[in-house]
């Protein structure tokens, strides 16, 4: 190869970028090029970002999160860097920030129809006791102490809410959405920690995973009839009850009928389905059942998320035997979950405005809720039933609120019940609790693994491999 | 489960398609839901074209392109029908429109790179002298029947054209493009159908893929120089031999330096990234250097094809031995490739304007393009230096002109060369000719093997198995 070709090769490199400027006219303007260039500079972020944080020992979702954060915020240090404002826009304007934006949307259906595949929905039915009735302590405490929080520090509407609605708009609402953001518990981020720690099999983490898959659902359900309590109260209607049962009936009805379609109609289908002939009939078949419930939950109100959950929870491996192809449906979607679902993470870094952390009351809402998120899910611990099982590890593994925290947060922000400042305070709180979870969680599991190999030798749990 | 059961599940089914006009204000109307419901249709429609045409012993992509077609043109059976219309723009304007673009253009970057990573820089260079000459005969007799065609048929500029450059632009660029069309093979068509056959290891199979790959890059080239003379000549500068060369020199310098780059960086590279821990390291190192490419192509004036063409040349799976992950690049590219592939071939058909067919003078056209554009390839045959090989297998091998024909076509109409008639003829003329290949090649096929089995039995060609 010798030197000489390299120092070839380094000048034609060198010519290549130099001749950027020359561009025979705008013939192949292509309008995917800065789509190109976006998703190079996000993906090799993630990558970067999520490599970063998996070396120190923590999620891989942390380092793409602060990866955004560090790209949207580069414009603070020098204001000629505002490459990505337009994807901080409330409604994208350019081109190239609309198909971002879509991109990353697909991204979090594409997550959520994962994490639902982790689940059957028999499943769901034989769930113990013990993840119902940690599921609800993580639902009501959280709940109840994040409104406290939000009543403390919130005394008057946001600017933009306050145009848009009644005079009798009660502060109430955005309490209970605050409250709503921290009932969440992000099942991906658990198992992938629980994943990375290899204690997948320990009881403690099925308890976990049971409790937040419920707890993924009745979250969904809050924030849907939450949501349609503040857009009622919005168009000035806050208080029809029968338009909030409506809505509660929706929902349950939605997921109520994404299921029993599930068990009556999806084998049937899948069955059909599965003597055709042409490639990727598998991938294609789930993605379409995946975004079409999205959008039929979009259509009737709720969030286009809960569809993909259900279309997961719906799906089984087993629907998939007689399919010709070889590949699991689960190693059919990776790829596209590794390539649309760290867009979404980095997304939502940028949107994060640092300047909001200026403001000393942003870290004192932050600090409020963090306290909250943590104490709420502590109480988690008393609804394990089972004798011998490690209640601090179970109140430790519900902390993380990952996507779900902020995906709630997202749609308080595009109903300005959120403004920028609690944005960033929940952001700071997803992020602090998804950092101390992992470290904390190493802790307890030492100590209870200690105890347990007293107590109860060679006890392994089932062999549900959730997603990792 | 029981007759009740079935009448419950199609009540709440029913009544949530009924609710469907309810939805809680417009509270989540997420802007993914317009993208969600277009991609539905576009993959659904895919898949069933994809299906019928496999069935009836065709190419799945001639099914996504018809598929298209018929999708687009159902506004001519009713006015209402217009839902396609925004795809069907000279440039988008509503937002799904836009990201449903984006798509179909990273799935054509996504196809060449997968038909780039088929080979092998070295492969290139060890390429057999009868693909050269063979590639070379199908590149110049299809362009000068082409020309030929264009010039019989074709005696006024494009409207839109003629109204953008000077008096004395000549009709013969219009010519040439017609000519650069008709060169195109694609290889992916080619592999496929010989793969569907299960003939992919005949040696005449080998000459005919090597031989395609040769085509493309020249092709591109081509495609690249008139496409650069013609944007020269509307700006007024139209014989600057100067500007030609540079141009021809880019092309040339930025595959020499992509290549130079594959040969020495790409594997110190790799090599590093293989220490990475986090996940789908592989994939995202693959499509940064697919879109970096395909970016810097389009910067420097070609088509962002080439660029992802360069990079699957460049990679190969050597570079990947020493990664954590099992699956080979090809399995983590094929998930993305199902999904957005697609999504161009039918967009592609969409876009083709049924109307247009009525007039005769198109299908005269058509004709005259599909006749030269067939025995053009005929030619080929007389490139096979080899005694014995089935010279009219090779000619009907390199027929169908696929997505190549229909990526230059495109560029022509973004240029304004290619008016909508031209466009619909080239359309019929890709349809046909790759129509009519699947069933002549399994004719020839026959016959040659018969001749084959009494000269030289029991040959095998090589063990490189392109890609399916």
């Amino acid at each position: 190869m010798g030197l000489s070709f390299q120092v070839k090769t380094i000048f034609i490199t060198l010519f290549l970028f130099s001749t950027s400027a020359f561009a025979a006219g705008d013939a192949h303007a292509d309008p995917v090029a800065p789509v190109l260039l976006a998703l190079i500079v996000i993906l090799a972020v993630a990558k970067i970002g999520g490599e970063i944080f998996e070396r120190l020992g923590q999620p891989a979702v942390l380092g793409e999160l602060l990866g955004g954060v560090v790209l949207g915020n580069l414009i603070l240090l020098n204001p000629a860097w505002n490459f990505f404002e337009p994807l901080r826009a409330h409604v994208m304007q350019e081109n190239w920030a609309v198909v971002i934006d879509s991109l990353a949307r697909v991204g979090v259906i594409i997550l959520l129809f994962e994490v639902g595949l982790e689940s059957t929905v028999q499943g769901m039915m034989k769930v113990g006791a013990s993840s119902l009735l940690v599921a609800l302590l993580g639902i009501v405490a959280p709940f109840f102490l994040g409104f406290g929080v939000s009543w403390f520090f919130i005394k008057e509407l946001p600017a933009e809410l306050a145009a848009a609605v009644p005079a009798d708009f009660s502060l109430n609402y955005v309490h209970m959405f605050v409250g709503a953001v921290l009932c969440a518990t992000s099942v991906g981020i658990t198992a992938r920690v629980f994943k990375d720690l290899g204690q997948l099999q320990k009881p403690e983490a099925q308890i976990i995973l049971g409790a937040a898959v419920i707890d993924d659902v009745l979250g969904l359900i809050i924030l849907a009839v939450i949501s349609g309590i503040i857009a009622a109260a919005s168009a000035g209607q806050a208080l029809e009850v029968g338009a909030l049962l409506r809505l509660i009936g929706t929902a349950f009805l939605f997921l109520a009928g994404a299921l029993g379609l599930g068990v009556w109609l999806v084998p049937k289908l899948m069955h059909q389905l599965g003597k055709l002939r042409t490639g990727g009939v598998m991938l294609i078949s789930a993605l379409l059942l995946a975004f079409a419930l999205s959008y039929l939950a979009n259509k009737v109100g709720l969030a286009a998320i809960i569809g993909a959950f259900a279309a997961g929870l719906i799906l089984e491996e087993k629907h998939f035997h007689h399919f010709r192809e070889k590949l699991h449906l689960e190693q059919w979607l990776k790829p596209l979950a590794t390539f649309f679902v760290p867009i979404f993470f980095v997304l939502m870094g940028i949107q994060v405005r640092l300047e909001t952390f200026a403001n000393l009351s942003v870290l004192g809402v932050a600090a409020g809720l963090t306290i909250a998120a943590i104490i709420g899910k502590q109480i988690c611990g008393l609804g394990v039933l089972e004798k011998g099982y490690d209640r601090l590890t179970v109140g430790v593994g519900m902390i993380p609120r990952g996507e779900v925290g902020l995906i709630f947060a997202g749609i308080g922000k595009s109903l300005n019940v959120i403004n920028d400042a609690m944005f960033s305070a929940i952001v700071i709180m997803v992020i602090v609790t998804t950092l101390i979870t992992p470290p904390v969680l190493k802790i307890t599991l030492a100590r209870g693994n200690q105890k347990h190999s007293k107590s109860k030798p060679g006890q392994a749990g089932t062999n549900r491999l959730p997603r990792g």
